[in-house]
């Protein structure tokens, strides 16, 4: 699936973004214009972002666009956007995920379509990079309620391992919209600006990322990446401008998109 | 399933309890000590009560006891436990039922059960015993489900009506611990002395609605009924013991006591 | 405060605006756009809408513009943004009114500034018009924490009536974005265009609300209103440009703006 | 205040207790039994415990009984009771504290009392004793609020440091029903045993916590303590028991038990 050995080879990147996260009255992200250009969408479940209703219409949305869905499980602290770190234990998590999945799991099957990813949200996402517990609890929380569900997470990480460790896939992220740093991905109070200058260099920083797996960071150095699935947040300013030129991008270096493969 | 030609019939009765309503560090209902005798429970779902620990610590305390999981989906409302009514509208009560439902199945599955039936809790199900467009909302939710989910509901009502005409098996169901008035359940404000003075006439009242098909109301005349379960709330005080009296009168008096067969 | 004789007398009135309803990552309402514009604002309480941050801000910028601050206390339901009916009791309500007016008093405090008045919110505000026992339940818990505090309600009402049989200031409201029917506000499925054709028409109308006391309802009569104060909602499509329309148009018309004055 | 001269000098030490944390139908703690026999109270305020209706008895229950009430703030987790960390900013803090308090405040004086203190609860106790910003952030916003306003925490610690320099009262805590550790309280995952083999020893520890300002740790050794306020949990098994041999032994040892004299 990677693209180590140069461009010359057609491999499958999945484009996948964060969505499904308004509530109630509040709307949030720019779904609708993002998922004609995504190939995998992660939709909130409830807990942090997303709501039955928004639940039930984002599958509705992935469906019509062929785009492949997945459970965005996070923290229930709607006040925070579960992106603040919070104590759990593994236990805590395990049901937490349990519970989320199993809600989307529903309304996907309503609509006839099968959930085929989970990727943890927020706070719990960069939680489960660094804790082996709850990374565990994670992907066996998912590996008992289906073993064909893949893991997006980032490549080399605690999350990476308890996922292949359960017999989960796991698919390795790239945040197109997030700064890399010398100690890894910067996920609060970054700028747009530090990604890059231009719309259409955020999307060349994530070819090259695709094609060269190197993406510089803000020291300067070029960092090795593994990229199987590129990231982009629907409540990013300018969101689908982004995605669009990030496929576009890919596409014109002979890339081929499209979600992936399923675990057999 | 019902005896209305007297009590000669060996006929099934069902023993169900409304359960797994504890949250987060309040516990509620006398859950372990009723568990023994019933053969149905109906957990809370994580609206109205119950949470994610709650619901797999529910879902196995039943395994354990050999006890039919059904959902108990409820109102958002856990300041009101759910008993208030709410201004929904279907599809909103579609997509809640939809949530609740599919994360309990989710904590079924990993146990390795089968959920088997839904009995709408609270001000819900109060408010689907006459609203036409609720029921069907409900009935079709769980219908699009698994249609080999029952509904608990009482006989002779729209959600009766809505379950059968979703294709759904309605069983009809008795509350021990509630009282009856000529003009039906009396759910909220009651008090036990109006049920019956003692756990034996508890006990026998609800022998006599499975084996007579009656009741005698507050106004001190006979209803009809139609019984296929029988219903203890176990935050009822004394639960335990009249669901025990209950189980041990319904079998002196020559009924079968298990949980409803499965719809094929 | 009237203008039954004719538009000649310069009395005064006040132009509110719900507002302050954003929660966590989630915004809503022109709120900064709209403050200009007003001389009272209906602040979220944080059951329906608000959060303590939101709150906080929501007093700075009110003080900033020199807007008289009041709490707009809701159902405690966020989900359906406090406009589903819940059944409460009168004792809930005062409580919860207690609570959130207690909140944003001291958020008031904080900010150097006092509270001036209260505006139930959704369902709420529309419960209390017609029944006697929630309105008193308000009137009574906000005379409770402070009698100068002023209630802003449709005149002819039970919420009118029991502010002032509690000693209130209750002050008569008209609402310039919301369509008047023969049997009163349609507060909810109405469009802007029932409302008025243009910016201008729909300001036109709250300027003769005031000056004549009349407003055409949607089957072509003329209804009389009493109108002390106008809202517009800051989640009205266009809510800035109507505020200030309508703040030009009275004054045009020699109507004085400015927020109600406090009770001794 | 202090008794580090012995216990001949008659000073005056206060009895707390966390109370009023039921919420809707879910019943914790033993307030009422607890009553009698504290001096002090701190109160849920509807973020990790209690709701409108249990803040406005509560209050009525102190004031029956004399006994002075305060904020007792957590975090917005009520799953997780308060007692998770939680990642905030200062900025969150002070604003949470600031909604809570503000919100008991309004329940105080409807019933005609004063607030006296505010007691952080659970996590947000236990951050703020090593935080410098957030124990300034609480610190702050409960002297902006009101600067009579005392703050009970331990000796000693970021809290008490900071809420000495925002000019505010600093009561120093000792915990009559939690172990002591060579690193301080341990407040999780403690047994009764570890404090004391009967109530009778408890009360013994309190009391010589008092009179000669030291407590045995779980280590064997003896660790100065300053004591000015002594705090039972009401949902410690016997908190009733354990607070009434408490008063009696400080009693009996010529302790007077009294709340905290207000600041002025």
């Amino acid at each position: 699936l990677q693209f180590r050995d140069g461009a010359r080879a057609v491999h499958t990147i999945d484009l996948n973004c964060d969505m499904g996260e308004s509530f109630g009255p509040y709307r949030i992200g720019a779904d609708a214009d993002v998922v004609p250009f995504i190939t995998s969408a992660n939709l909130g479940c409830g807990f942090h972002g997303g709501d039955p209703r928004v639940m039930r219409e984002s599958v509705a949305l992935c469906k019509a666009h062929g785009v492949a869905i997945g459970a965005h499980p996070g923290f229930p602290d709607r006040l925070g956007f579960g992106r603040r770190t919070l104590g759990v234990t593994p236990e805590e998590v395990r049901d937490m995920v349990t519970y989320q999945v199993g809600a989307l799991t529903a309304f996907a099957e309503v609509a006839g379509v099968k959930l085929r990813h989970v990727k943890p949200h927020g706070a719990l996402y960069m939680m489960a990079l660094e804790d082996d517990a709850l990374a565990s609890a994670i992907a066996e929380s998912v590996a008992a309620l289906d073993r064909r569900l893949a893991i997006f997470t980032t490549a080399g990480t605690a999350m990476h391992r308890a996922a292949s460790h359960a017999g989960l896939r796991a698919v390795s992220e790239f945040f197109a919209d997030r700064p890399m740093t010398s100690s890894g991905w910067r996920m609060f109070g970054w700028k747009l600006e530090e990604v890059g200058a231009s719309v259409e260099a955020i999307a060349q920083r994530a070819t090259r990322a695709v094609t060269e797996g190197k993406v510089r960071t803000l020291e300067g150095d070029d960092r090795a990446v593994e990229v199987e699935t590129i990231c982009v947040h629907s409540d990013t300013p300018g969101a689908a401008e982004i995605v669009r030129a990030v496929r576009t991008a890919l596409e014109t270096a002979g890339v081929r998109v499209g979600s992936p493969p399923i675990q057999t």
